[in-house]
C-alpha cells in the first residue's frame, strides 16, 4: 500500500488525510499532539509531531512518503514545497503561499518531481475547469466567482473564517490584478462590487487577487476573479479599511507603537471563529466566454453533519487528494510546477477529478 | 466696565470672549499662548496663558473677575467650576461634565455665588425652554432633538466633530437615562433609531444621556433626549461598538497592553476634523406636550461665513452670554446652582434670552 504523508492537521489537511486513509497508508504531520490525537483516533492515520517551520524536519516527515500533501499556512508554504522538492517527493500542495511557485520549476525538473501548487477549489479546480476548455476551444473571456459563508447570517459581518482574521484582512487589502484587453490591470481589493444570483440567494462580488497562475499560464484576454460574500459585508470592510483598521504600519497609542490590524484582527477573531459544528456553504460560479459559446460551471456544497466536515475542507481538501490519485496512479506525471490549469488539459485526468469529487457527492453543473 | 474672564479658547469658548468683549473687558484663558494670540488679535481681549488644570491658576484666573464663563473640556469642568465658586465669583458654564453639579450647591449658597451649568443649546436653550412652558402648564411629554453636522457628507461617516473623538465615542457608549411613565429608565447608547424630518433632510436619531438635570429638577412623567445624525452614521457606530474598538479595557496586541478605543480615537481623529471654514448646522427640535396642546420648537443655524463662526460656537456660546448677561445685570440673581430650566421659569429672562439670540440671527421658530 502507498505511503502518504499530510503535512499540517488544519481543517483542511485533516479532512484529507480522512479521506486519503481510506485507500493509502496516511501519516498526518503537525506541531500539535493534541490535534493530531484528536484527528487520527480509530482512523489508522499514523500521527507525526513536526514543527514544519524547520527545514530538517519537513525532510524527515516527507522522507518516507511516496507522495506528500502541502497543507501549511500560506506563510510557511513557499518554504516547506522547497524542503519537499529537495526531498525529491512528489507533492500536491494548498498552502497558497504569495510567491511565484514558478520559482521552483526548474529545481523540480531537476529532480524529477511532479508539484501540484493552488490544488484546492479556487483557485484549483477552477484553474483545473479552465485548463480542460482553453485546450479545446479559443477562449475569450473567464469569470471565477468564489466564496465560502456560514449559513447563519450574524450581524454585523454576516462571515466566518475558519482561519486567522489577518488573512481575510490580507484579501481585503491586496490589490487585485485582473486582465482586461489583454492587459494586466491592476484594482483595489473590494472594488467593483456587484451582486450575483446563487443558490445561497443573492451575495456581493467583489475583486480580489485570485487569478495567480492563471494571469502567466494564459493567453485569455480577459479574465478577472471575484470574492463572494452577503450582501453590506464588503461595504464594511472599506469602512474599516478606508478608516485605518487594516494598516501594518505601526502608529503610537499612549506612548506604544501599535499596528492597528493587529488589533482588528484580535476584536474580529471571535466575532468571525465559526461556531463547533457551525453549517455553512461553498459556492462557486464560473463564466467562460469563446467561439460564440458561453459555459457556465455552477458548485455549490453543504457542511457535511454526518461527518461534521465543511464545505470548503470537502472543496478544496478532495480537488486535492482526487490530484493526489492522479499522480500516485501515474494519470499525471508531468515534472516541474503544475498549477491545475496544466493537469486539466488532459481530458482523462479532468474526467477523474470530477468523478471523484462526484463520488463525494459534490455536484458541479455545467 | 465689567470685568469677564472666559476659561478656555476652544472653539466656542473663543467665539463668547468674542461676542462678550463687545460690551465688557474679557480676559480669555488658555493654556495655549499661540490659540490666545491668534484669538485676541484685534478684539481688545486679554489673553492670559493658564494651566486651568492646576487649582491656583484658575483661582488667579478668576480673581478679577465680576463673572466667570467656564469654557473648559469636560474631564477637567467640575473641578474647574468648584474652585470658581470658592473664589466666591458668579459662572456660567459650558464644560458639560459627567458630575452631578448639585454637589456644589451648598457651597454656591454658602459663598452666595450664582453658578449657572449647562448652558450651551442642548443641554441649554432646550432646558430654558422647557423651564418656561413647565412654570406655565402641566406638561405630559418632552421630547429633544439635537445634532451638529457637516453641510457636506463624506463617506463613511458623514459626521465631523470640533473636538476628540474620543469624546463622541463617550456619547456612543455612556447608556441612556429617559424618562417613561414616571420612571428613569435606562436603555443602550444608539438605541431606538428613528427618521426624522428636519430643515437639513432626513436625518436618524437614537437615544443619548442628555436629560441630566431634567431627569430631577422636572416632574414630567415622559422625557427623551436624542442626538441627530445623518441615516447610517450610527449603524457603522453599532458595528465599531459591538467589535469592541470603543472598548477602554486594554487588551495584549504583539505583547504591549492597549486600549482599543485609544486606537480608535486616533485613527477617527483625521477623519472626523472639520476642515478650515468648514460649512456645518445646528438643528435643535422639541416637542411638548400637556394639557391638551403640542408645543413645538425648531432652531436651525448654519456656519456664518462672514464671521468664519460655526453653528455649534454661535448657539451653545450665544445662549451661554445670553446668560452671563442676565447675572451681570441683575436678571437673575438665584443663589447656587441653576439649571437653565430654572432661568426659563422667569419669562423677563425667558424673553431676553431669546432676544439676545434673534438679535445673532439665532431663529427659534415655535
Amino acid at each position: 500500500m502507498k505511503k502518504i504523508t499530510v503535512l499540517g492537521a488544519g481543517m483542511v489537511g485533516s479532512a484529507m488525510a480522512i479521506d486519503l486513509s481510506k485507500d493509502y497508508y496516511v501519516t498526518l504531520c503537525d506541531i500539535s499532539e493534541n490535534r493530531l490525537k484528536q484527528i487520527s483516533a480509530g482512523t489508522g492515520i499514523k500521527p507525526l509531531v513536526k514543527d514544519l517551520s524547520d527545514k530538517q524536519q519537513v525532510r524527515e516527515a516527507a522522507a518516507e512518503a511516496d507522495i506528500v500533501v502541502g497543507a501549511v499556512p500560506g506563510f510557511m508554504g513557499f518554504e516547506t514545497l522547497k524542503t519537499v522538492i529537495e526531498s525529491r517527493r512528489n507533492v500536491v500542495d494548498i498552502s497558497f503561499f504569495n510567491e511565484d511557485p514558478f520559482q521552483l520549476d526548474e529545481l523540480a525538473k531537476k529532480n524529477a518531481v511532479t508539484a501540484v501548487v493552488d490544488c484546492g477549489v479556487a483557485p484549483g479546480l477552477s484553474n483545473l475547469i479552465l485548463g480542460y476548455h482553453n485546450e479545446r476551444m479559443k477562449i475569450d473571456s473567464f469569470e471565477c466567482y468564489v466564496g465560502g459563508l456560514p449559513t447563519e447570517k450574524k450581524w454585523p459581518y454576516e462571515y466566518k473564517a475558519p482561519f486567522s482574521p489577518v488573512d481575510v484582512i490580507e484579501e481585503y487589502t491586496r490589490p487585485a490584478r485582473i486582465k482586461e484587453n489583454g492587459r494586466v490591470i491592476i484594482r483595489p481589493a473590494l472594488s467593483e462590487p456587484e451582486m450575483i444570483d446563487t443558490e445561497a440567494g443573492v451575495l456581493e462580488a467583489f475583486n480580489t487577487d485570485g487569478l495567480r497562475s492563471l494571469l502567466t499560464t494564459m493567453k485569455i484576454p480577459d479574465m478577472k476573479e471575484k470574492t463572494l460574500r452577503y450582501p453590506g459585508h464588503i461595504e464594511l470592510m472599506r469602512v474599516l479599511r478606508e478608516t485605518g483598521f487594516f494598516n501594518k504600519e505601526e502608529i503610537e497609542i499612549a506612548g506604544k507603537m501599535i499596528s492597528p490590524v493587529d488589533l482588528t484582527s484580535k476584536l474580529l477573531f471571535p466575532l468571525w471563529k465559526p461556531e463547533e459544528g457551525e453549517e455553512e456553504f461553498t459556492v462557486l460560479k464560473l463564466k467562460i466566454i469563446g467561439e460564440e459559446k458561453k459555459i457556465e460551471y455552477s458548485l455549490f456544497d453543504k457542511y457535511d453533519k454526518s461527518t461534521r466536515t465543511s464545505s470548503m475542507a470537502r472543496t478544496t481538501g478532495y480537488t486535492c487528494t482526487a490530484v493526489v490519485n492522479l499522480v500516485l496512479n501515474g494519470d499525471y506525471t508531468r515534472k516541474g510546477i503544475s498549477p491545475p490549469e496544466f493537469i486539466g488539459r488532459e481530458g482523462e485526468c479532468y474526467n477523474k477529478v470530477l468523478a471523484y469529487l462526484a463520488e463525494r457527492k459534490i455536484k458541479i453543473i455545467k
